[in-house]
């Protein structure tokens, strides 16, 4: 059999800690029993929830520390403060001295996000890192990236985003070619960015064996599964991300308010119940929790703050599956190969000036 | 009685032209008995609507041109062909020798910008123009721009929109002092790009009667309805109108899929219908048509080109209430006072450098 998957959790993360963390890498464990864990934090809290998971105990180890970074630390305090001795730091660490093979924290973002570039550094060839998500489609799934990491991008980062996405694509939804399309507007005169189009002319002019570019995708294209990974910088991606929550939200509020309306309303409910929770599954965005750092020498996964312990399970899943699947070689494979061509090649303002 | 208000009708515009544009500015018509039309496009097929709804023929005049801007048609394109002749030309041309008060189309958005700029200009102060939207919330409504006019701003431009966009709002909602929000992300390190915390201190600085400016709003505060009025730049813009209408129509669908599954649900379906039918109601993207671009000297309005006769008469309201309510003079009035603070003002970068 295979080497077990190692991963380093950051138990004090999240606005719950260990009482998330345990019984959430908990039910991960049971799809994946060939994981194992190593949990840092407070002890005697992370000890109490385990003594409650025995699957757990069975296949943890502890590290203790004091120091835990706050959700409202920002990232260059959470770096004053947490270097080296934070659970978000050692969880980090871990990664980065072979110990573990993924890191996950439900922890501050920033935090986290300033604390891996510094602690893991990036990979050869790309200058910063992106946040990518699974974006629940009509078709399926999509990956999509970058959601919040870095604003702004220039063509060749957008290329290292799609080049990366695409392996995320290929570990997750096992497929040989994943689709590609650039996130853009088709309103303005000049339809879209300069970067984005230059980086279609980039990626068609690459002709990677590793994904199929589809060309320019726009908002509504993200929803429909108009490619198996959309790439934007990550401003709009965020925006993006967000908007598409907030709608939901605001549909489900609809929802329950038509629903609720009448008699008539309310019996139709009760016939159509197993419907309404087979919507409410499908929308859960528990199901979807886990955004995964790309362009890092490891993998982070970072969990929502709030989630509970099914959520938090999706996001061990997540790092357990960019382990097993060799998402780090599936992008490096490219980026050694073909990543001289996006550091070499001038980009169209470069080579006119 | 007040004047009528005069509405110049690209009849040519849009997917399906006359058949749509008369009947949809004939529903607007009996919202609004004090209206009156010129269409501008082919008179034989206008006039074929028009004598089948005699109430808008009694109100209409027609100008002749066989010149029509068509959908796939690029910017420098139509305006070369269609300038002086096309029907949205003359439509436009209406507005800027004051024979008309506003103009409506539902053409080729690009072109019907470029000849909006070309022919009515800009507002003193007031260098791109913005497309706004209408944005339905859980709270009400929402003034969302820009959405699509143009790409980055800086904290002037954005300053700019807060005041246009309020100024909608307080003819569309009859508020006294709209909340602004400036759209931003909460992720990254420094959270958010540099011009909009600009905007933000512009707007804080200049502590406007006219708005009520609160800060930031995230993707997912748009639909809750942080705010009554949500800036941001075109790029963005459009993409949050695009994603959030792409998740608007995948929600539908998993709903309309679960309902049908089993026989349960479909008998829930038929006790629950009227419920359905209110929140297909409230979800309705025809009610919310009608783009209005902003900053021109002159009103004109974006109507989807895809839309039927109800939601033609949506944009037409808009145009309606834009006049009536003096959204010219509710633009003007901010600027010839507090304009100046805004060419003034050097930006935060400039006083730096």
């Amino acid at each position: 059999m295979a080497q077990k998957v190692r991963i380093a959790l950051d138990a004090m993360g999240g606005d719950f800690g260990p009482s998330v963390v345990v019984p959430g890498a908990g039910i991960s464990l049971t799809r994946h029993p060939d994981t194992e864990f190593i949990l840092f934090g407070d002890s005697a809290a992370i000890n109490r929830q385990l003594d409650k998971h025995p699957a757990m105990k069975a296949v943890s180890r502890v590290v203790h520390t004091d120091v835990a970074i706050t959700m409202e630390e920002k990232p260059s305090q959470a770096l004053r403060r947490g270097r080296k001795t934070s659970s978000m730091w050692l969880a980090l660490d871990a990664v980065r001295k072979g110990e573990a093979d993924v890191a996950v924290s439900a922890g501050n973002t920033g935090a986290l996000m300033a604390m891996s570039r510094f602690n893991l550094r990036m990979l050869p060839g790309i200058d910063r890192p992106a946040i990518a998500c699974v974006w629940p489609t009509i078709r399926s799934e999509s990956v999509v990236l970058d959601v919040g990491a870095s604003i702004g991008a220039d063509a060749r980062h957008l290329a290292s985003l799609a080049i990366m996405g695409s392996a995320m694509a290929r570990v997750l939804f096992d497929i040989e070619r994943p689709t590609v399309g650039l996130l853009n507007i088709g309103v303005e005169e000049v339809k879209g960015v300069e970067e984005v189009k230059e980086a279609a002319e980039l990626l068609r002019s690459m002709d990677l064996p590793e994904l199929e570019f589809i060309g320019f995708v726009e908002g509504d294209g993200i929803g429909k599964g108009a490619a198996d990974v959309i790439v934007t910088e990550g401003f709009s991606g965020n925006i993006a991300l967000k908007t598409a929550e907030g709608t939901a939200r605001q549909i489900a509020e609809y929802l329950r308010s038509a629903m609720s309306r009448t008699w008539r309303s309310k019996i139709g409910y009760l016939f159509a119940k197993s419907a309404f929770k087979a919507l409410r599954d499908k929308m859960d965005p528990r199901k979807v929790n886990g955004g995964v750092f790309l362009g890092l020498n490891g993998v982070v996964i970072k969990s929502h703050g709030g989630t509970d312990a099914e959520g938090f399970a999706s996001a061990v899943d997540v790092g357990y599956e960019m382990v097993r699947y060799d998402l780090l070689t599936k992008i490096n494979q490219t980026f050694n190969r073909d990543g001289g061509s996006l550091t070499r090649m001038p980009t169209a303002q470069e080579a006119v000036s």
